[in-house]
């Protein structure tokens, strides 16, 4: 059997399944990482094996812009060419096009800071988007078509329709309009996929709607009914985290429960564990491997002194003279050896190993963390799972 | 026992010997790669231990002023805060204050570009060197009992006499007058490092006297006649590869030949045949490492299309599509699954990965070429050794 999703255990507290790609196995609830350029950022295949990694992700907006679908396809697809040769997802491009693009989408959904890039978004029609690339300018024209051409070029297992991500300022009006558009482009992806499926790739639909119930309720309904494999919560999620557990929670209600769900873009803590109980499999975010990049390691209750982040920050002079790993309690290679008065110093020399040794623990934690959830979705111990893992009370800040 | 040098084989073609340390054995000759900041750079320990690495060594110049001795200390000494656990040697500062200093000892001696830092040498006297950090403009004193207090701290098991490096473009009258102050401090290195000997550490003379034999033979004549464990060749070896081989030639032969004899700053692979065959145990050079950081990567004759370098370009446009491995024949963690075409996708993308990956290459490469002429040494084929890993003639490049 080369693709299968299957539950094997559904209660208010979240589901426990395993989705199976020609790749392997991903136990769920699972975390996927990125590996945007088609590589980890810092980490090499070895050691995202090592560190109990089951799946990553690579963005097929950069991608086709360098090296192109083209050339990873020449050498061998994403999996053999990576190393990696475990399962794999792409996204479709929309995101990167439509945030470069309004220069906000992003910043807003994930609260982070606005960035400062140039925009990069000429135009967006029925037919496709226009955009300069990044790198050398040069001007792209993707459709919904284009797009699922490049990641059978990429050749990851799980790939993703193109949509239109709206930025959060957009009224009901426009993200109405916009989500129909994504909705017929979801089709002319599906039709594209179904063209030429041989059976070693599948479909994620995703549904839009902002943070409109009613808009929610058409797209869930539209994804629902049509053949895709799985099933992607993408659009705006909201200004705040308490907006997005709410947006999330009435759309999953709405979902059908057949299907792998995946949560676009979201990694903190506490918003995995709500994710999970609102019954989402899977989850993806930059945040884990860029903290570890800005000296922030990723650790639980008990080996954090602050009460309102869920990581510590390594470059803190604190540290200078601490000869203690990240977590003592950690199996990862980093915190077998490296004390944080070390990776202190790596961090304040710009030595790149540092990123290497604190993406390891960061990756390796989430793993870890995701490992537990299914552990305690299987005892029925999720509250004391949470108490172990998630910062009880108050606002978390997951930004980097 | 903790420390010993026995020479088990020695010919015209060079030495076989075994350098015993508390924290293991090297099998000489070795090549010891820079791991400047206590970090190698872009590779982890366990990379090191993977690519079969015998012996690193840290620079005193950079770690007295990040983090400092004390703190390396108190996170345990070098081998331990490193994760490295094996044998290191420490140098004395000196090198980088002078060439940092003048601005071109490095550039001179190595043949590389000239560099354009700010000079940061302030002044050198009998009793030291003063000179600014390049970290924050601090001004600092080193003299030779501090130079070896701060190798206390740091651990290491092979330290260094402090020196004064003098550039190529100095007299004979200059040279000789440092020399003899150069002498002068490695008494002083002697007798700082004999009043605190726990037997955890051994120190190594340095042979002064640039290209002059007369000079030279004065040096050595003080070097073997006083009580260091070990010799490093050091000072100015010449402008050009011929002149390097024939001052350390005329070196060697008057060199006591009990003695572990290490070459500063030399790495290219004839100038270790070369080096090899005029008695010298051990080298040490960042050429491996930042070659690689660059895109380049060490090959054999018989990997490599062009007749004058050592190493192949991976960032040229000739290898994008290449889905071979940089050697087929290659053993190396990299070389199991990348592809030149991956690997230049990276270096294009300035993936932080790729500087790992190259690395990882060139370290088990340099490792296997020293294995390769211990080998060779042993079974009396040096010959066919050199013609299997080195360019069989005209002028090397071994810059980056």
């Amino acid at each position: 059997m080369t693709f299968n999703f299957t539950i094997e255990k559904s209660t208010e507290q979240g589901r426990l399944g395993t989705l199976v790609t020609p790749h392997g196995e991903v136990k769920t609830p699972a975390f996927i990482f990125c590996a945007t350029k088609a590589a980890m950022k810092a980490v090499t295949p070895v050691q995202m094996c090592s560190a109990n990694t089951q799946i990553i992700l690579s963005n097929t907006y950069h991608l086709m812009l360098q090296p192109g679908g083209e050339t990873v396809k020449k050498l061998g697809g994403l999996q053999k060419m990576t190393g990696w040769n475990g399962p794999m997802l792409t996204d479709s491009g929309g995101f990167q096009i439509f945030s470069l693009g309004h220069g906000s989408v992003a910043s807003e959904i994930k609260g982070s800071r606005s960035n400062h890039r140039p925009k990069t978004l000429l135009s967006i029609t029925e037919q496709g988007a226009t955009f300069k690339s990044y790198i050398d300018g040069r001007t792209y024209f993707l459709t919904p078509e284009e797009s699922i051409c490049v990641q059978r070029n990429l050749g990851a297992d799980l790939i993703v329709v193109l949509d239109e991500c709206t930025p959060f300022h957009v009224d009901k009006n426009y993200t109405q309009e916009s989500m129909r558009m994504s909705h017929r482009w979801a089709l002319r992806s599906l039709n594209e996929w179904q063209k030429h499926d041989d059976g070693s790739q599948k479909l994620y639909g995703i549904i839009q709607g902002g943070v409109y119930p009613q808009l929610r309720q058409e797209s869930c309904e539209f994804i629902n009914d049509h053949d895709f494999f799985g099933i992607a919560v993408g659009g705006c999620l909201g200004a705040s985290k308490d907006q997005m557990h709410d947006v999330v929670g009435f759309t999953m209600e709405m979902v059908r429960k057949d299907r792998p769900v995946h949560l676009l873009g979201i990694g903190g803590i506490s918003d995995i564990f709500a994710g999970v109980a609102q019954g989402i499999d899977t989850f993806d975010c930059v945040h884990p491997t860029r903290l570890a990049r800005h000296g922030g390691a990723l650790v639980k209750p008990c080996n954090n002194p602050s009460p309102t982040r869920e990581h510590i920050n390594l470059r803190n002079s604190m540290y200078i003279n601490d000869d203690q790993p990240i977590e003592p309690d950690c199996g990862c290679e980093t915190c077998q050896w490296a004390s944080k008065g070390y990776l202190h110093h790596l961090l304040k020399a710009q030595e790149m190993v540092a990123c290497s040794l604190v993406s390891i623990h960061n990756i390796y934690f989430m793993n870890q963390l995701m490992q537990a959830i299914r552990d305690a979705l299987a005892d029925d111990t999720i509250d004391s799972c949470k108490k172990e893992w998630s910062l009880s009370s108050g606002r978390t800040n997951s930004s980097s």
